[in-house]
């Protein structure tokens, strides 16, 4: 297999290769045969890993936040493993990097691995390939992965929202940004940060928050806190982690931990089926055939429906 | 066929019946068989429809800059429909209004047609229903269709790339968003507006635009040209007419035009193929032998892979 074995590759991992682990994660933003063998290998022991999204408009500070987070943990002792998804293109071929690369403070520390995954194409492959590199981290030594997203695309969006606890990070001023998908943050937060808490407009965006909490989340054990940051000074991440430790305590109390393990791996069965599936496709489409109906689409001699039950017909038989 | 049949309401759209037009777009939206059969009702006639797209963070202005267009193509006597995507939730079952409201300016002119789109639960079924909608705001008397999408998820940035001309709406102080999804949006522009041209940073921004195009547009006779506004006083928004005018001229001299057109049915095609087999994967997913797999998985007796096959397997059968 390109790059190496998968098997042999998960051995020097696990001895503390990390060179070895960044190719894991390779495989697995790579999609096809080598991500399958990467995940078969890792399901089994690491599907129960603790994932800990983190997402919220650009420039909120989620970067920073994780960095705190991070550091905290690992004054805990604990090892942490980091995914930032970026938005990325096929265009420039890679992620672009920002305040990201603060996250070298912890650059020597074999405690904590960092990663960026690129896109590569297209951002639907990320909500497959997200948790299977957190698999990769948690089989490797790193059980606490936290994953941090722009909390604007709703694919964006889910992929935070499919960890075990997901902080939603905003900011005072949040109230005005009424185009920002408030709806779709509110619907996978379980911890709310007001970051930057130092600039006015707190007690307006707490308010908003509450309200919004008030009018959406049925009254029941579990509301989500809101939780005041600066995360550039490191002030209220302790705050955050014990929010996110009393979500954890909630989760496994009221079996709601296995419900959203059960879920996750419903829906990764689901994205396997249809990346699969579309792949046929996409072959089928590029054939000879697929390519005289797509011409006669373009011509409107048959309209896109028409060309796609040919195609499917084919497909099946 | 639930809400009235798609053949007779086409020709009460046509006629101008605007509740024909929205029950369309209502059958498009929610996909299945109904919205096939309005898709096969308007491809040949309307295939060929106008498409500008309009991008860009949220609060950079968008909905004010089509406002602006708005208005000038109808003081030329232009039709012109409008289709905005909205972030948008299953958990609020709707779309979250905002200055978007400002475009009851219109709400009295028969030569405008407005329409929001809610997504409905997944983003991806927007890819197929934009275009859809655009053809059938083309196919009842608005040939030329404005779309607007938040430009910071890949799939909302895909839909107005998937335009003729596709602008993309940015501020000064752009530079200082590393995190905003750039080179995406690099990707698809055709147009650059610089909006809120009245702050300061104007000329870093436009600095920045330069070198990025510098850097990565390939030498040929479409340079993305830059245009500044201040869309909220409608200032510069003939210019920005005028540079999507000279794109459009260049597209079809090209051949570009052409090329586009067919890309999109053929991306169309393909995104039909994706979603049937995608609902068919969800039922075999939620039959008996579908749920017991899943449960196999979740305990870890299987990988979600091999699942996957199994499923596929019986898909096939």
């Amino acid at each position: 297999m390109r790059g190496g074995d998968p098997e042999a590759l998960l051995t020097s991992a696990q001895a503390g290769d990390r060179r070895a682990i960044a190719r894991l994660i390779s495989f697995v933003e790579r999609g096809g045969d080598a991500a399958s063998a990467v995940s078969r290998l890792t399901w089994s022991a690491a599907r129960k890993a603790s994932l800990i999204g983190l997402t919220g408009a650009p420039g909120a500070g989620k970067s920073t936040l994780t960095n705190a987070l991070v550091r905290l943990v690992r004054d805990k002792g604990e090892r942490v493993g980091v995914l930032a998804i970026d938005p990325s293109s096929p265009f420039t071929n890679g992620a672009i990097l920002g305040d990201r690369v603060r996250m070298q403070d912890h650059a020597t520390d074999e405690g904590v691995f960092i990663r960026s995954m690129a896109t590569r194409g297209h951002i639907g492959g990320l909500a497959l390939a997200t948790p299977e590199a957190a698999r990769v981290l948690a089989a490797v030594g790193y059980p606490l992965v936290l994953i941090e997203t722009v909390g604007v695309g709703q694919v964006e969006v889910e992929i935070a929202g499919a960890a075990d606890t997901t902080v939603v990070v905003v900011n005072p001023g949040w109230g005005d940004a009424v185009q920002a998908n408030k709806a779709g943050l509110l619907e996978v937060a379980d911890v709310f940060v007001i970051n930057k808490a130092d600039r006015p407009g707190v007690a307006e965006v707490r308010r908003d928050l509450e309200a919004m909490l008030d009018m959406h989340v049925a009254p029941g054990p579990w509301r989500p806190p809101i939780v005041e940051t600066v995360a550039a000074r490191g002030e209220g991440a302790a705050e955050v982690w014990d929010a996110i430790s009393a979500h954890r305590a909630h989760l496994v109390e009221s079996g709601e931990l296995e419900r959203r393990q059960a879920k996750r791996a419903t829906a990764e069965v689901r994205e396997i089926i249809v990346r699969t599936i579309e792949a046929k496709a996409v072959a089928a489409l590029h054939a000879p055939d697929g390519e005289a109906l797509c011409d006669q689409v373009t011509a409107g001699e048959i309209d896109p429906h028409a060309a796609a039950e040919s195609i499917l017909k084919n497909l099946d038989a």
